[in-house]
This record gives C-alpha cells, sequence and structure tokens, in this order.
C-alpha cells in the first residue's frame, strides 16, 4: 500500500497565520499538535507542540519555579491572550526541533514505518510533487502493519 | 481549577503485559502512545510512544537503509508478530526518554501548564495518593487556559 492511498486530512495552519488562531484549533480538535506550512500550495515545514504554546504563554521565569504557577489564575484569560497576541505560529517554532518529517506520495507503508521508527516520530506528511496530500499518524500505521487479533 | 477535576481517562497497559496488545490499543483507539503502569493500583511509569512500537517491529538495518523497507511487505503479518511476539512494554521502553510526568491531584492548573511547557510533553499524568487518576493532555489544557474566542 503508498502512502497517498493512506494520508488522512490534518488540520495546518500556515506559518505567518496568528498563534492563539492555532492554539485554539488544537484545543477544539483535542490534537497533541498541528502542521505547520508554508507557500501556496501550501508545503509542510514543522510541526508546532501544544507543549510549545504552553510554553509561550507561561513565563519562563514559572517554568523554572514551578511554586510560583500556583500565583497565576488560569481564569485570568487576559494572561495568555496577552503572551499570544501579535505573535505568529513562526514566533513560537524551534525550528530545529520541530521540523516534520515529509514522505513522498509514492512511498510503499514499510518505508513510512521505517521513517517514524528511525525519527520517533508519531506524525508525517504526505507530499506528491507540490501538492499536501495529508498525514500518517503512527495509529493508522500500527493498524494497517499489526496481523489480525 | 484543581488537576482532579479535570483529569480524563486514558487507556494504560501494564509494563509486564503484552507489546502486541498494547500495539493494538494504539491503533484502535488512534492514539500516539499508551500509558504504562505497574504494580497494584497501577501507578504511571513511562509513556511507551506507538514509534518506539514500530522501531521493535522494523529491524534496524532497515531504518538505517530506508531503501531496504521497500522490499518489505505490509501484508507480512507474520514478520511485525515474529517481531513483537512474546516481548513484554517493559522489553520495548527506553526508560531514560520515556518517563511520564507525574501531577498530583492537588495540583493547580497553571501548575500543570508549567510542567508541560518545562517538560515539552503533550500528556500529564495525575496521581493521587496511590491512585492513577487520568491523564491531562495539551489539548484539554490549552481549552482551559485560552481565552474564549
Amino acid at each position: 500500500m503508498l502512502a497517498r492511498e493512506i494520508a488522512e486530512e490534518y488540520p495546518i495552519v500556515d506559518v505567518d497565520s496568528d498563534a492563539l488562531e492555532a492554539a485554539r484549533i488544537m484545543a477544539e480538535r483535542g490534537l497533541p499538535g498541528i502542521v505547520v506550512c508554508h507557500g501556496s500550495p501550501p508545503r509542510p515545514v514543522a510541526v508546532l507542540p501544544g507543549a510549545r504554546v504552553i510554553g509561550a504563554i507561561i513565563p519562563r521565569y514559572v517554568q523554572d519555579d514551578p511554586s510560583l504557577a500556583r500565583v497565576l489564575d488560569e481564569r485570568d484569560a487576559e494572561t495568555s491572550l496577552r503572551q499570544l497576541r501579535g505573535r505568529t505560529v513562526r514566533d513560537l517554532l524551534d525550528e530545529h526541533r520541530e521540523e516534520i518529517p515529509v514522505a513522498d506520495g509514492g512511498d510503499q507503508v514499510m518505508e513510512i514505518a521505517a521513517l517514524m521508527a528511525r525519527l520517533r516520530t508519531p506524525l508525517v506528511a504526505v507530499v506528491e510533487g507540490e501538492e499536501l496530500l495529508g498525514v500518517i499518524t503512527v495509529a493508522r500505521l500500527l493498524e494497517l502493519i499489526l496481523p489480525p487479533a
């Protein structure tokens, strides 16, 4: 089976889009991260992890001293809004750490599996020519390669 | 809001259980990883990433030379079964890399957020006394701390 036959839809955001909007999509869709694209047609460039968005909301000195976090109030919506307002997805990305693995539509399932295993990644983007076809998750891949129960 | 109020159910497996069974649960529930527990009552010790299971199925020399993966047939269910048969979840774990962050039921939402940001993790286990109450995902946390749209 080929990558193009099993690629699934997954939310994407542009690298220059609003970081708060990207965070809302993750919250609404229950996602641990979101695929970041660039250009037209959109080409995948990274995965923005939800934890990175939280890292942009929680000041560094609070991360380093969790006891300080007790005094922050999660209902103070203004705090998180202030931290994210005016920032783009690009501003939050750590480009070295968050590159997304890209497979070709013509790759075999076991090639994708080898890629996931080597890079220890739960998500691979599938591209054909200029077009993003979708993603393959590790759960979908396991479904394909595991023997029937 | 406190961790115990927002912890959600999440599948768990025992560290001494069958690795193939753990892989099947991830495939069926569409999960990127599974929480690994030990003892009774179960205490969380790790997260087994789906990519690690795939790493146990795909031989190392194939991971290192993806062109070899083209010759493996994903429908050869026996191959993956053979690689996982008789192995436990513990056999697959890389204990240094896959430790699960644990929060206390009485921790505040912003303390959990600080923990996730610092450790860059999408999942935190919530424990109270000896009891695992559930997990908090990064998506659920974003839902709580983001301002209304």
